[in-house]
């Protein structure tokens, strides 16, 4: 691979500058995204097409230049395979027409054999490895089984997910049985995006912080270790965004990588995380609507604090859509310049 | 004052039991405000009439036996009476017809007398008062500045209130000037609650944890602290929710109770708010969707885990208005039955 760079810096080996990319990078703030997205106006059937999916996956690395492609596809692509249509409404996010209730509604949902069911991002995850043709590596993911658990039983996006945690309350036993299928479907599912190409994995926990510590150690990391612990293919990022109560036990899971939101301070997440872990992040993403100047200078105070080795630059969570194209190249680029060699000798030597 | 618990305590004065409220007590929940609430469909009308505002905020205090009323009213009345008038729109909340984007906005706003423009909401105070005869205080409160400027300049409620971030990064000097008039209005309007029979008062930072910790200390924290160092009639409780990482800075402020959400475990709070203040929070809403025993075995673990004294019983958010009104109550007795001289002798002698 001519720009292996952060599969290196992910494995924890000593690499000569930081590895940068985006989350949500192949997405709405590209106009070369939004013209393909046009000729599809339903986001599932869009989701669902390889070669645009593909196409829009490379965008980036040719366009923005980033050290790593991530395959265009959406987390609710599980929920769906399992048994659960969902559509995606403007200004509203997704909503499904039917959720999880009981015992009954949990029986009937599958465990999808990838292949069968989600051979359209197999298939895109593919085309996009023949485009890249090996200039940098593809990132696969898979929403976190808690973040899943509370679309399928909230049937839609929500400030509080108070209908999902309602479940965590007045019914554990029922929620640890949609948890532990919703985990299955999910290593089975990273596991063939692996086998399609897939060089890296990352577990998206969006919805990880509206938990109670207590209630997160119970119903989200017992999950997300079996993910970890059952891949070990490549390696593996786990990004739970609002947990910072959750940091010191990512340190301890079989993860190589911990995605920190722009919240978490690099210096206290290096103590908490321990000095085996990658960690990637985490600047604000309102920070790139500043002009040029102020984006150079707040992404090098990032890079100085989290030391030049051991990070994997990104924002503390996906680039929002409206942020200028030559914004996020300012601070990729900025990145990219970044002499860590020069900064920090004794990390390099 | 027959019950002035909450008082002696939050002026951190040892004490016999925990006091304790509920954000957003006065609401939804009971049907007996619902009964009140279906005279008035326009909610912005609702806030402005003084004897229905008085009439619900007794009404927790009669039906679920709280040791606190907090006033009924709307974080918005305050960018109302500068100049900015909203309306609450079902299924969406607050929407502004006009929003702050420059100095001349800026400059348009009023610094409101509160006698003139805010005068229902000193009148409801008044006549709760007179309804509460003494029988437990009664709670003043105002949005904190950052979370008012999130709503004058994003318009509305938003998941990442982007475009309110977006004045922070473009145009800081600008965000500042708007900080400060919000503050002056606010200092002014507290002021005027107090006089008018407040006997604590809080301030709500309701969207804190959409800022990184450094636009936090640069944006939010000073105008706090204004806010603090102004007041010294009654006692002051600061509540920022998701700002995990300010803790420290409040037990450094001028204020005499830190509010703590769900996700701050109560002994690290300690730790890091230090020994002096009192601690107000914290138990997971949703805890109150759980039967009657586990709503007792949750709230046990939470007053033992805050130490008995130095601790005011709460939720860790507003409670949420589908929680049945008995196990709210469940909630409330559970706190005021918890034998804190035997649990914690040493705490009581």
């Amino acid at each position: 691979m001519k720009n292996d760079l952060l599969i290196r810096c992910a494995k924890g080996e000593q690499v000569e500058r930081v590895p940068v990319w985006l989350m949500r990078q192949a997405g709405r703030i590209l106009p070369e995204y939004r013209a393909v997205r046009a000729k599809f106006p339903n986001f599932v059937e869009f989701v669902k097409q390889s070669e645009a999916a593909a196409e829009v996956t490379v965008q980036p690395v040719d366009i923005l230049g980033v050290d790593a492609a991530i395959i265009f596809s959406d987390i609710l692509v599980i929920p769906e395979a399992m048994g659960l249509p969902y559509t995606m409404v403007e200004k509203k996010g997704p909503v499904f027409s039917s959720t999880i209730q009981n015992a009954a509604d949990v029986e009937r949902l599958q465990i999808p054999i990838p292949e069968e069911k989600l051979g359209y991002v197999l298939e895109a995850i593919q085309l996009t490895k023949q485009a890249l043709a090996d200039r940098v590596p593809l990132i696969g993911f898979a929403g976190a089984p808690f973040t899943i658990f509370c679309y399928m039983v909230e049937g839609s996006g929500s400030k509080t997910f108070s209908k999902a945690k309602k479940m965590l309350y007045q019914a554990p036993a029922l929620a640890h049985q949609l948890l532990q299928k919703i985990t299955d479907s999910t290593i089975h599912y990273l596991k063939a995006q692996i086998g399609a190409g897939a060089d890296l994995i990352q577990v998206f926990d969006s919805w990880a912080g509206i938990l109670s510590p207590q209630s997160y150690a119970t119903f989200a990391l017992p999950y997300i270790k079996q993910i970890c612990e059952a891949i070990d293919e490549v390696p593996k990022t786990v990004f739970a965004k609002g947990a910072y109560f959750a940091r010191e036990a990512f340190g301890k899971m079989a993860c190589d990588v911990v995605g920190l939101d722009w919240t978490m301070n690099p210096q206290e997440s290096r103590k908490l995380v321990g000095t085996q872990k990658v960690l990637q992040g985490n600047l604000d993403p309102c920070a790139l609507y500043a002009d040029f100047k102020d984006i150079e200078q707040q992404t090098v105070q990032m890079l100085e604090a989290f030391g030049g080795q051991k990070h994997i630059a990104n924002l503390g969570h996906g680039v929002y859509p409206d942020i200028q194209p030559d914004h996020v190249k300012c601070f990729v680029e900025t990145v990219q310049s970044f002499e860590i060699a020069d900064r920090f000798p004794a990390s390099t030597n």
